[in-house]
Formats: structure tokens, C-alpha cells, sequence
């Protein structure tokens, strides 16, 4: 008896991932594909390393970062930001990576929310991304994601960062502009700037700028940001009041002063090489995991004899 | 013709490294073998694998982690506890990790001039450590040395980070009690108490309880402390004003509850699954630094099909 048709149709492979033809939809506008291969990226699903393999440098959209305190107004910023760029015709990317605690690897706030206002903006396109496993930094993935959407041909990609430290340092390494985003309250923590985030800001924004001491504030900022870096490039202090829309074009504008001027293709070598690190840093450890850890060592610290060094030599490969 | 004696004498070896002697000397209370021997491990001299897989458990003093955003007055409260320790006839270790330029990897504060009141107390142990290449985050060493100095017997070890974000949670991985230093104006990093510094805090300070806000800031610290955590601690708040000597014996005391109570027993494996990861971790990225890969990229850059991710592929094992 011949096999039924179904048969063959269980019987069949699924079409083999065409990574090249999937980069071309991106490439021509596909929210759809764009969306689909970020979730291929996210989850390491089938063919997601061919995908990787085929960007190339054709369209390199801009990165631009934001980061800076909680409570700084990071969030109210970018939304005004995108009004703007929206209101000009332009198409934005939105990248909000979510803070979690680094111990219950859980979501703080709600997934979307914060941008709701563009919401159902076919040309804004959002995705938050919580962060898995990095202990506070960014997401695992976070690389990958934007690189992916880079090919995308958006005319503005942001990735936000929720946090200090050693946040600032991981967007750095990402975003083609970083923009430090302050709010006049941070009186204490201009002594970090003077240890890293010179280095690091290419923008830096006083936000809730009507509030008492902005002014100096700002003026201190100045005073720091005064000499130009070894790029070239003088760091702009912009004053915003962000959620009565002041200043979001002068944000802007510095955005794009910094992308016309040398600095970033300065910058790029650095830039490849901080990610290449990450990258081979992750596949060097893949597999081992702080949990696996945990459990390997409850057997062992019975033996009083237990010591850490020779159990972590075991793991080296 | 016989060789002279001198030729004997060249040729010789130097004595093979004893590294059981060497910690018996350290727990014996010998400060000098026990500078060497951080030395030793610092600079990676010859022996000291033998040195750290030495190590045993006979001894394990404590360690109490002081971390806190800048400018909130650690140094002064932690010179202000050593000051109660000596009166009590304590001895004390202080290990202080500067902060550093992500970029110039050079050091900011001055060496050791923060703690110079006790500096001539040959009971008071100190060395401060630069944050070298974890870009802003604890020196690479410090886990190593800290673990050396817990032979030494002394009654008290502190480790003082300055920052936030990552190098919070870094030290929650390798102090055994963990104490958040904050100023009343810190208002605005509630935010970012939720998202994790709740987990990693055993003791709360507010420092500067002088200053206006104090209470308030202090009373909302309660009120997110008020549920007992999972292993059972309630996480005290203390105010302080270091610089006065108010509030330091209570410090002492909070911590000297969190190391009787069962909360330590718990936190002890996953303290050392996360040291046995970032061991394992800098061993598996030996020899890869961004310099040699930015070296290496500034060649491949030239090809216009240059891809991120196939130059990364190269360099994993």
C-alpha cells in the first residue's frame, strides 16, 4: 500500500535558515524579519551564528547609548527624543535594557511600559531586554541584538542602560555615542566622573534642569568636559527639562555633531575590540554557570580539607 | 684546575619555595612572610600556585566588605571602626581598592594616605590594591589575596571598594558580611536598592546622619528592610556620622550579629560558586587582552567584508 501523502509531509526538513535572504529582508524594511532574527539571536535558535556570520559593514547604522542614575529621567528623555525624531520623519529603534537583581535574575520594571506612547508606531521599534546572568551589566545578548539592527537601516538605534558603574563602562563598549545623563542632585558623584566617565561620555545631559542647582551643576560638568580628549572631541553639557520637552533638540544636535566628527571612527578599533572580548569571553565560559558551580561544591566542602584553588583548576581547560 | 668555590655558589639554586612554612609563619603572625606573600600572589612570583593551593580552612576569619557610592564617607567610617577595633585591643586588616580610569588604568586616589592615622600601628595591617584591567570593577587579585590574609589571623579584615553598580555586587561575592555605606542625599538610588543591593546589603549605613534628611532616608531604608530575607537576616540600618564618632559601635555591633547568626553558614556556597566562576574565568581569558585583539583588528579592518563575529570565532579554544 502506498504511503498516504501526510507521510511524506511528516517526512519533511523544514527549508534550511537562508541567512543571507533573511539579512535582505531586514535590509529592506521587514519589521517582521528584524523582529524574528532577534529572537533567533536572543535564543541561540537554529542558524543564528550563520545569520551572525553574514552582516557585513553595508548599512552601519549609528549606536547611540544612554545611561546614567536611576531616577535621572533616562527613560522620559529617549521618549522625547523619539517625539522628536518621529515628528522629522525619521524611524527609531528603542533598545531598554531592564535592571534585575543578581540573585533572583527577575524583572524590576514592566516589560514596555515606559514607552507606551509610541506604542503603536509602526516606525518605532521597541524591545527591552531583561539581563540574563551578567550580574547587573547588560544583557548577554545585547551585542548581538544591535548589531543585528544595525542592517535594519533605522535611522536612529538607542539602547538604554539602566544603572552606574560598571553599566557605563559595558555601553561604552557598544554605543557608537554615549550620552551621561545627570540630574543636578548628583553633586556627590562628580568624583566619579573624574575616574571613568570623561572617557566614556561623548554627551552629557543635566536633566530636570529646573531644579534648584542645575545651573552650577552644569557649570561644574563644563568645567570638566573643558579640554578636549586625545579624539579631538569637546564633550557638549546640554541642559534638558525632558518632560516639558526643553532642550531635546539640543540633545540631539550634539548626537549629531559627534557622529560627523572623527571622533567615532577614532573610536571604532576600541569599540570592535572591547565587543570581541565579550564575545570570546562568553563562548570561553559557555557552559559554566555560577548554579553548576554550586552544586559541584556542596559535595566537595564536606572534605576539610576543601580548598577553592584546586576545585576552580578542575574547571580550567 | 678545580672550579673555584664562587662557581659552585653561581650555579646553585635558590631554595625551592616552602609554601607550608610560609603559611605557618603567616598564621603564626609573622606580618613580613605575610607582605611577601600577598606580593607574591599579586605579581604572580614564582610558587604561588603551591601558595594558594595551600590554603586550608583551619583559619577563616571573616571578611567585612564596605562598599557605597562615592563621596558617602567610607574611608572615614572605616578609619573610625579601626580606631574602636584598636581600643579593643583588636587587630585589623584593611585592604582598600582605588578606583581607576576604565581607559588610563592609572591610579586616582592617593596610595594609602586615606588611613595614615593608623599607619604607624603595627597591628593595623594595610595595603591598598589598584583596580588593574576589570575595568572599574575590584582588582583581579584581590580574591586571592584577601583568602591569603584570612590565614593570618587577624580579628578583623575589611575591604573597602569605592563605586557602584558592579563592584557592589562584586564584593558581595567575597566578603562574608557586606555593608552598604549611604549619605542622606542618596534619595534617588532607592531605585536602585530594590533592584538588587537588598540582596547583596547585610548591614545599611547611613553616614553623614547629621545632615538634613537623615531620618527619613533612614526610616525608608527600614521600610524596604522590614521582611527578613530567605536565610532569615533582617538587615539592620544604622546611622552614623564617622567623622564625629557617632553610630560606630553600632556598626560593629550589626556586624558582628550578621557573623553569629545562621545567614553566614548560608551565604557560604554561593560565595564561593562565584569566586570559583571569576577563578576559573580569568584563567580561561589568560593571554587575551583587548589590546592584542585591537592590534589584531586593525589589520582585518581593512577588509571591507570584515565580520565581527567570525574574528571573534577565531580566537575561542
Amino acid at each position: 500500500m502506498p504511503c498516504p501523502p501526510w507521510r511524506y509531509f511528516a517526512n519533511m526538513q523544514p527549508p534550511a535558515y537562508d541567512a543571507v535572504a533573511d539579512l535582505a529582508a531586514i535590509r529592506s524594511g521587514d519589521r517582521k524579519a528584524l523582529a524574528r532574527a532577534i529572537t533567533r539571536v536572543e535564543n541561540e535558535l537554529d542558524g543564528y551564528r550563520n545569520l551572525l556570520h553574514a552582516l557585513t559593514a553595508e548599512t552601519q547604522v549609528p549606536v547611540t547609548g544612554f545611561t546614567g542614575p536611576p531616577g535621572a529621567g533616562k527613560s522620559t528623555l529617549i521618549n522625547a527624543l523619539v517625539r522628536h525624531l518621529r515628528a522629522d520623519w525619521k524611524t527609531v529603534a528603542v533598545i531598554a535594557v531592564d535592571p534585575t537583581s543578581p540573585f533572583n535574575y527577575g524583572s524590576l520594571l514592566g516589560d514596555r511600559l515606559r514607552m507606551h506612547e509610541h506604542f503603536n508606531d509602526e516606525h518605532v521599534f521597541i524591545r527591552s531586554l531583561a539581563t540574563r546572568g551578567s550580574l547587573g551589566g547588560l544583557s548577554e545578548k545585547v551585542l548581538e541584538i544591535v548589531d543585528v539592527m544595525r542592517c535594519a537601516a533605522f535611522d536612529h538605534i538607542i539602547v538604554e542602560t539602566v544603572g552606574v558603574g560598571q553599566s557605563e563602562v559595558e555601553i561604552a563598549g557598544l554605543a557608537d555615542t554615549t550620552v551621561v545623563v545627570f540630574v543636578p542632585e548628583a553633586g556627590d558623584e562628580i568624583q566619579t566622573l573624574k575616574s571613568g566617565i570623561m572617557e566614556i561620555a561623548d554627551v552629557f545631559v543635566v536633566n530636570k534642569a529646573d531644579r534648584e542647582g542645575a545651573e552650577t551643576f552644569a557649570n561644574n560638568l563644563r568645567k570638566l568636559a573643558a579640554h578636549p580628549r586625545s579624539d579631538g572631541w569637546e564633550v557638549p553639557v546640554v541642559k534638558t527639562t525632558a518632560n516639558a520637552d526643553i532642550g531635546v533638540g539640543e540633545v540631539l544636535e550634539a548626537i549629531g555633531h559627534h557622529r560627523r566628527s572623527g571622533a567615532l571612527n577614532a573610536k571604532r578599533p576600541y569599540l570592535l575590540a572591547e565587543k570581541a572580548y565579550r564575545l570570546i569571553r562568553r563562548d570561553r565560559m559557555r557552559g559554566i554557570t555560577k548554579a553548576a558551580l554550586k552544586e559541584a561544591l556542596e559535595n566537595e566542602l564536606k572534605d576539610p580539607r576543601f580548598n577553592l584553588y584546586r576545585f576552580a583548576d578542575q574547571w580550567v581547560k
